[in-house]
């Protein structure tokens, strides 16, 4: 296959990530390759070894995917193309025979330890935790024998031979994961009218209200924020930027000029992509603010300009 | 003379409006016609019989000239092209021989009884004060010997035959009136770096807070607005309109673009021009909204879209 | 009768003030003595000669009453305690015996001629109008023969041994005037439900943006504005203060917390009464700004500061 | 010890959390706990078992601790009382003996090998990096033999009989790491003139615009944001709280009436202490923010309210 039928995505096998990726219907034509760390992935991307990387960027219970973020803002410029959303559903994974009573440690991703937090207490209270690198790995080392139990997605199991002994035991309702699929740059697609704008952009200083300027560039074009999530520059404390998502597609009139506002007036700003939210729900364009009326104000300077206002 | 060359202006002779339009150094060449009252002043224009006309706005004393803002506002468009201000400097106009002992009644429009009260409190406290419709029709009344003087700008003397028995007796320091010289719309000319634009918008509803979004137009887009003044839309109590005046020139993108903005979330925009500033004094452009910034984040759009943002 | 039950107003007797004046019940008890001006009817009261005064404030066709709101602002302090609406219907007042073909001359307030404009044109095309001091005042001028006709309220013809020969001539749909009881400052009343509160407030600087930031001391805390208008201060042009009505009562929170924040960021406040709205319309109370809202973050933030938050 | 003598903080021994809990003075007599954990840290301060827990909140580099946040949101009410900042230098320890060249394996907190990776790419481009649970622990692992160098603070030496092989390879300038001493919530302690208020807010609903009207509280009184985050409420995708600092003490009147603001228009907002400015930066209070502007707003309402405004 060719680099750029290949899709990366933050392994290993068996991942919450890779289930994500397979939920995407071009997987099935792609190879799927996993690597070692969200970084490595969009690496992989950058060096034009894949076509796409499939990473969380956000989860309901943790928050922000930190190496994700700081990827997309800092490092070199990838663009975001399909986002896709996966209910977050932990399973008690051991090796064939073990039943509750034998389990005397347990592993998983650290994410998976506070989420199961409250089922552990009630049903394994004894059992020593330790964390691995990732669920899956968690799976591996319980096929390995070195702990009892994995908690991990049920998907995971067949990959390392083991059994889910239990299932749905995580204690949040709802815990969902935001997963994007990356790729370089490239001329943007058109809308789908259930779109999403992703950005960051860094204040060009840090007077009172100095973000409360920039949200009002939103505001007054009826663009309804979805995430707003500060990020460390770098360059000390209190010194930050800011990742959003915005509802819109950046060819939508409103959109675009917000992002001209706050690119005229920060620091500077980085354009993520524009692309179809995965919930397909088509924002509510506030009156005055579609397209057509942007058509209209234009016209109706261009008549101003020329006297016939 | 064509009408093209004929300026209309508030009249009669004499008032402070035919001075105003004397400090152009065009109406040295033009015919100056005085007419009875602001809408027939501005109406041999929308006739095609005069090719401008001299009217007064806004007084630092009195406040906006109501007539003239309503006629620009509601009547058919006119454009403003020019802006003088005139100091109002009053004095008590006599007949020959009159000594202030003489003088029993005064008279003058009812705006200059409120600017010269104290003067009249102190030097003619028993003196009868009837209004005139001008303080040049005040003068013209002395002349015929209906009052016994008339409170009016120095420079009305000669036309009425009447001598100043007082001058700069006005109370308030610093009182200025603002003419605006009217016209048919027209392309616009080139901005000087010292302009002024002049609208009008009807809110499209009176949700609290209204008013503060179209302020947020201006005021996101480092617009200053210079004056700002409610007036009924004649629908009924606590329906208004707003007649501003904001820093800049319609054709620089920051005003540009907030006049769009207003003319999408508003009922209606009227454009009353762009003109240069009377005391030439040039906007503070805050950073990011200079029409250099525009083009700058324009350009970065394009890039954006284009996958080489 | 004592001067506190002696209420002035704008006269002569037979204006539209007068039979505001007569709508309110306590008239009926009162002594009713017009002035020549509004200072003159609002001086009464100052001087202790009135207990009240009515003046007119605003008209849904003129605007503001600037000789009111002016002395309101800059005079000495006074308190508003009513409002009454009034609409207004101009009638053709003649000598008996008159007409339509008979006038020649007609004459009535400047703002009366506005707004009977339309039905002259149609009905007294040739008829020659000059202005008078007040409706009432034309109404005796025809009395004593010097127009033919009077354009005033209805209710003053028998004051003038006049007749109605047209009614309900004025142009403008639903033409309203409003007025005000003023009288000497004095504890406020207690809240009715459907208050409005007035004030007028002084920018402490120019800087763009000085309105918007006081206009969001009453959005933030929902206070809805009803009226805004900017009067000169006298200072110069572009020199302002804003005189507004605000729904609600100064006992309330969100208007006094309102109210307070003016008073901190402006160079002045002044509090021009809190009374009953005349259309009765309690105001919409945004979620969080009641009372009751107040009192329950107050006591939160006592427990706060105790360690018990 | 009493328990009340007792500081938990976030262990082992060596931690840059230790190092920062020992620039406390009052460190000098307390007994110093390391725990497993933050929760852990927090929950013996809970229990009774300590007076006081130092633990990281916001690093430069990583930006929020999520762990501290969500416990300060969500758990059993806290309250902070003092914050530290320390600046995080990275040094190499290893075992006595070993030089650049033995160097196969390396360890420390995942954190670390984010600020060392430049350095790494430099100076081991061969060196295996496994992450431990602490830099503290990594240390530990050097000295069982597990790893040849750990990246860990210079000071964490000696516990482990380690040395550094280099310091100060931390790539960042200016990496620092903020940590807040926490204890069970009690009366506020006096303002020191140079203070910071923590808290969280809930919105109550997602309108475009719900986030840009609570800054505005902060906002029209002046009270500058030093630090805002948002957190996942737990409760889906797009359900957040914000987690705040701000300029300046629950006491001062613009920031306690700030955030009675907040309580009334927040689902809920939980107030996390006011505490010293480890900078020790007074704030610049806006003009009509200060505390007697409060005061004499106050005392201008209840003169209004009286009638002698």
């Amino acid at each position: 296959m060719s680099p750029a039928s290949r899709y990366t995505y933050l392994g290993p096998e068996g991942t919450f990530t890779e289930a994500a990726l397979r939920t995407l219907p071009e997987a099935a034509t792609r190879e799927l390759v996993p690597m070692v760390s969200v970084p490595a992935a969009l690496d992989a991307v950058r060096n034009g070894e894949a076509g796409g990387a499939l990473v969380p960027i956000e989860n309901s219970v943790e928050g922000g995917i930190t190496a994700t973020l700081d990827e997309l803002a800092f490092g070199e410029p990838l663009m975001i193309y399909r986002e896709v959303l996966l209910p977050i559903a932990f399973a008690l994974l051991v090796r064939p025979g073990t039943s509750l009573g034998d389990i005397k440690t347990v592993t998983g991703h650290p994410a998976a330890q506070i989420q199961v937090r409250n089922w552990m207490a009630e049903h394994l209270p004894e059992a020593a935790w330790e964390s691995a690198a990732s669920n899956a790995d968690g799976a591996r080392l319980v096929q390995e024998g070195r702990f009892d139990g994995a908690f991990a997605g049920e998907f995971a199991a067949p990959t390392y031979g083991l059994e889910p002994l239990a299932t749905e035991i995580h204690d949040a309702q709802n815990a969902t994961t935001r997963f994007v699929l990356v790729g370089r740059p490239a001329r943007l697609a058109a809308p789908t009218g259930a779109d999403k704008t992703s950005a960051v952009f860094w204040l060009r200083d840090d007077h009172p209200g100095a973000l409360l300027d920039l949200l009002q560039e939103f505001a007054i074009r009826g663009v309804n924020l979805m995430r707003i999530e500060s990020r460390p520059t770098g360059e000390g404390l209190g010194k930050y930027c800011f990742s959003v998502d915005a509802e819109g597609h950046l060819t939508e009139r409103r959109v675009g000029e917000t992002l001209m506002g706050l690119r005229r007036r920060c620091l500077n700003v980085r354009f993520l992509g524009s692309y179809p939210r995965a919930d397909q729900v088509a924002p509510s364009v506030t009156r005055g603010t579609a397209d057509d009326a942007f058509t209209e104000a234009a016209d109706w300077l261009n008549r101003a300009l020329d006297g016939r206002g």
